[in-house]
């Protein structure tokens, strides 16, 4: 008889903090689950990576988490999803959960007009993981995709009200707006932290989607066909560990979610490049 | 008798590309030496980390720099050299020459009021490093200090003549402004790529310095007292390696600097971090 594993928790990572928000939509959706994070800050930001270093260090944070038990991987960070899963899920037993696809799919279940706008860091957009995905579900659909590489900056210095902020969202907003989209897909784990002003400069017709929920109901299905679902009566906790001991951000980001994080420690990360 | 080490290169490392500003300057000073660049752009950048983490990433960018026969270490990285340049002293033989002494005298030899400004990432601006400096110096300077963790953001994306990096700098330069200063340090390796809008900030009664050209002077020195230094009648070359293959920004920089690159070659990178 196999060992209980529903009570081992779901082990979820980012570059650094930004994946917060999809802790968050997970804790909503599945309280009773253990959640183990980790956050890469001594190698944040992924973004402006290559794919070899991106895959590289996804597949050894994947392994802190694996040594945590997790049962299910969830890569909570966009660029490590469009990079590094399709290796990860070659090289990992337990399933791995990015949020390219979730978010793809909430795209595409909104879109009315089927003018989709993709708004993430320059290394996913020159994935084109997304146009990818949105156009395996309906290949009709336009993909208008614009790379934001300082909004992630902006975001961790939590300018969230600031004027600054909101004329550089005008800036890389404009292409995608006058393009006539009626659907912006937040294809970066941090954004989120700033949806309202990017709500804002968006205007009301425009839908913003997240991976978050949607990558939160993978999760339950994956959890729920597997036989790992925690039992519902209890609470789960919230362990965080970091690469780096840069707390700032992480207290920031808590606390904009309304996360209660128990204990936070520091992981070794041990990176080997190949020239 | 020792082997004649004076066609060995110059190592010069940063956390990514700011650093090749200090290579423009030992080149015009120093054209007969050959220097050897590393950016760590695998983990750049170095500014938001511990002081762990930069001691760990800069000894092991020097071990790098010594397997090119590195004959002496320049750290032209504002950040490193506030963090990580008394531990390397430690552990290697060759000399080892930081940004932060050059530009702190540099600061003292400029100011008349005795009203010094630096800007600087977050972590240097944290260690205290261009105040104990400077006041090392002379302990009459008051020192004001800002960290500008945007700027380096701004200038890898090249928003060097920008309405949005204006407002930033303002919003920077403000306080530093009002307390009277007469020199400003930029604090940072990257900076001397934004020095006009600087400039046109902090208006004309604010002279800017910056380490590069004191830091040329200062290897110069070194060498010359070691007996270390190029036949002067040849033409040294600049080869760079990098630990990510990001090349972008360093096109760019290169042709901000004008620098002529032979090969650029991608090195790997190992790093433990204790928990």
């Amino acid at each position: 008889m196999p060992t209980d594993r529903s009570l081992d928790p779901i082990g979820v990572f980012d570059s650094g903090i930004g994946g917060l928000t999809v802790v968050a939509a997970l804790q909503n959706l599945l309280p009773a689950e253990n959640i183990f994070y980790i956050g890469d800050t001594a190698r944040v930001p992924y973004g402006g990576k290559s794919r070899k270093t991106v895959e590289r260090y996804s597949i050894e944070i994947g392994g802190l988490l694996l040594a945590e038990r997790a049962k299910v991987i969830v890569v909570a960070c966009n660029t490590a999803s469009a990079l590094a899963v399709p290796r990860m899920k070659d090289i990992f037993k337990v399933s791995v959960q990015g949020v390219v696809a979730p978010g793809a799919a909430a795209a595409v279940q909104n879109t009315k007009n089927k003018k989709v706008g993709v708004i993430g860091t320059r290394a996913t957009m020159s994935s084109g993981a997304y146009e990818h995905a949105i156009n395996g579900l309906d290949p009709e659909i336009q993909v208008f995709s614009v790379a934001c590489p300082l909004l992630v900056p902006f975001i961790e210095e939590a300018m969230f009200d600031d004027k600054i902020t909101d004329l550089m969202l005008a800036r890389y907003l404009t292409p995608l707006l006058s393009n006539g989209i009626d659907t912006l897909v937040l294809g970066c784990t941090h954004y989120p932290l700033l949806r309202d002003a990017i709500a804002r400069i968006a205007g009301p017709d425009v839908t913003l989607v997240d991976s978050a929920q949607n990558c939160a109901l993978a999760v339950k299905s994956l959890l729920d066909s597997a036989g790992l679902s925690a039992p519902s009566e209890r609470l789960g906790r919230l362990d965080v560990a970091l690469t780096d001991a840069t707390e700032g951000f992480l207290r920031t980001a808590a606390r904009a979610l309304e996360l209660e994080i128990g204990e936070v420690s520091l992981r070794s990360v041990q990176s080997t490049q190949e020239s």
